[in-house]
């Protein structure tokens, strides 16, 4: 809640630039001197130089090199590796997470194998600010299973449900309770183990989607007790567009749990085609394809920066991005009719900030044609994405301050 | 059934390659000049340079240069793109086959989506000869809607269900026939349009799965009046490891059936992330997440060289290869024990061959480690891959003589 000196001023974020310990990890990405202010690297995040390295490589010498022989040379267990390696940005031990499959996908195997565990449950609790793909397959699954799909509505949109909103409805009736841990809009990092808590205390299992906090906030998957988690690759990790999701599934479940898609992948002994499905020990069994090995290849290096810049280092820049953000838009926006839509307490904001205004769809086009890349979300919220590896503090300031001469009706300045 | 002249010796199979009309494409794939025999192109298609250079492209232009514009700029429109390409080549008008997820998720998506066509029907049907991973998915899936799993057993397993076998056996209880329209052992074209027929027949839908299909041999599927086909690209099309997979639903059904993994990329406007599931027109409504961008270029090239090599050459040279193997396998390895377990009449017959021997498992991995790659099918078949865009007839020659070699005791030859 405390208050940062007021900063009004380029040379005052310039300088905020200057002192960032990461900055030099912002020389590992492919990055245009083409003007562009990014802010949408939550939503698709910058590619490094490594990934296209790695690209090439995988082809070169994977592929066309060692051709077959590379699935029993590394690539099976590429979708673990990886995946233990995101499991521990989430405090998630080894062998509980692997990377496979999109994230809807993932969602749908993850909430298929809560449901499934409960059986006699007749109720699904989300709520109706989930990420709208966890909403459809949430409403897929009430669907063809005849579940009831409850919305907890929350008191306050901007800080999403509670512990206390959870627990008033919660049941012995309730089989699954998933949420986003950072809401895509707002940014508001809800209570994971609280919520988890609450829904353990009524027999229920969680899903976590954390599409929005991997790489970019601290999770304690582990400590929570969580059930089981998904989320994306291509925000903070820079897998690339489309990469690939993973899937956490808890070390007491992973072999109790069964995912509804029974491939060959997921299969004991999958190269002897033998009749009948047995799932492999351990978190392999969520697999359910063919791994995509070229993107896996082209995701692990966003992986290892994330490692090597440290999480900690990187959620204090993304507070301080986010703070920078809200102090500007209230100094220079909120006479202009913007609202700050995101909790003003950077211990529960993600690396994003949400700022409401009426006419949010047309300046997010205005901005995104004067080359200030930004997100619309309906029905009002102009969204800055923040990516504490890639987006300077002077960004920030030019966002705002383009918005700001848009709002003002001056032209917009050359950047 | 007609018998070409036999050839025996290395130097007429190099005659043949002298001949080929597609010799030149090979030049198009990176191949090392390391004595590597690869019987494996029906497994892992070999790479193309150009696979490689599209990958830099949608690196540094699509996703570096465009960022989050490149969605909006023709990303979205990559999965049906390639679709309608992919179709192409399967005798599919545009509009109704869309690339995305594995092969194993789009044949969930294509079982799922039939059998809530055929609702009350109890029964599904296949061999159990089919491809594990087409198994194990219509095994979750009868185990989860409490259907009947019926196996075809054919009486000549080497050439696969019959129409008149399926007659016998399909009835008013079934919804679905599913199998792989060339079998992945044997190599064996099943009758796609008469089996379709006689499905039709009783009511039911069928779901080819096209994977040893697409890219090597003809398949009419508008002609045949298929309902749903899957298949996959990392074979002939040489997508690359664990490339996406593609969905085909006949343009009468596209809008009325559904498949289960509701995403936002399936819904109507995703981008408003509105309440409520609506699927949008068309074959796009069989999207579920993000599509998988970097390696939808990875596999365009793949189309591409298929389409200007033609498909009706590449399967005269499918047929040519596989009549040169089986004639070599006649007269040299018939005398070590070695059997023709592929249909002997190359109209039947995709681009592999099998061939039988008790001690197949061994002989692969010998075969293997002098680098003669093929793959063993349990329990006694050698397969020999034979791509036509690259395989050569010389490493036919080559493939047949390392065996001959092995079961003589011979030393291995220096290739």
């Amino acid at each position: 809640m405390s208050s940062p000196p007021p900063i009004h001023s380029r040379e005052a974020a310039a300088a905020q630039d200057g002192a960032d310990p990461l900055a030099a990890f912002r020389e590992e990405f492919l990055i245009q001197d083409d003007g562009i202010v990014y802010m949408d690297g939550n939503s698709l995040g910058r590619p490094l130089a490594a990934a296209a390295r790695a690209l090439a490589d995988v082809v070169s010498a994977g592929w066309a090199d060692r051709l077959i022989r590379s699935w029993t040379e590394g690539w099976m267990d590429v979708p673990l590796a990886l995946g233990d390696r995101i499991g521990a940005l989430l405090g998630a031990a080894a062998g509980q997470t692997v990377v496979a499959d999109s994230t809807t996908v993932c969602f749908f195997k993850a909430a298929c194998a809560a449901l499934d565990a409960r059986p006699g449950r007749r109720e699904i609790i989300t709520d109706p600010g989930n990420f709208p793909t966890d909403r459809y397959v949430l409403e897929s699954l009430a669907a063809s299973r005849d579940l009831h799909l409850r919305w907890l509505e929350p008191a306050d949109p901007t800080r999403g449900p509670s512990t206390d909103e959870l627990a008033a409805i919660v049941s012995e009736q309730t089989a699954l309770v998933t949420f986003t841990h950072v809401d895509y809009r707002s940014a508001a990092i809800l209570d994971l183990a609280g919520l988890t808590r609450v829904a353990h205390d009524a027999g229920a299992l969680t899903v976590w989607d954390l599409s929005h906090s991997v790489g970019a906030v601290e999770v304690e998957l582990d400590g929570a007790g969580a059930d089981l988690a998904v989320g994306c690759t291509y925000k903070y990790l820079c897998g690339g567009p489309g990469a690939p999701a993973f899937i956490y599934v808890r070390a007491e479940l992973v072999d109790s749990l069964r995912q509804p898609i029974w491939g060959w992948l997921g299969r004991r002994d999958p190269f002897r085609m033998d009749p009948g499905y047995e799932p492999t020990d351990g978190i392999r069994a969520f697999l359910s394809g063919t791994p995509p090995i070229l993107a896996l290849h082209a995701l692990e290096p966003g992986i290892a920066i994330v490692e090597r810049a440290a999480l900690a280092r990187i959620r204090a820049k993304g507070v301080a991005l986010t703070e920078l953000a809200i102090a500007l838009a209230d100094a220079r926006l909120a006479g202009h009719g913007v609202a700050v839509a995101s909790p003003r307490d950077g211990r529960v904001r993600g690396a994003h900030v949400a700022l409401a205004h009426p006419r949010a769809q047309e300046l997010c086009r205005l901005l995104t044609d004067s080359g200030v890349l930004v997100d619309y979300r309906a029905p009002d919220v102009i969204r800055l994405g923040l990516s504490p590896l890639t987006t300077r503090f002077t960004e920030v300031w030019d966002a705002v301050e383009a918005l700001r001469a848009l709002l003002a009706g001056e032209p917009a300045a050359a950047s």
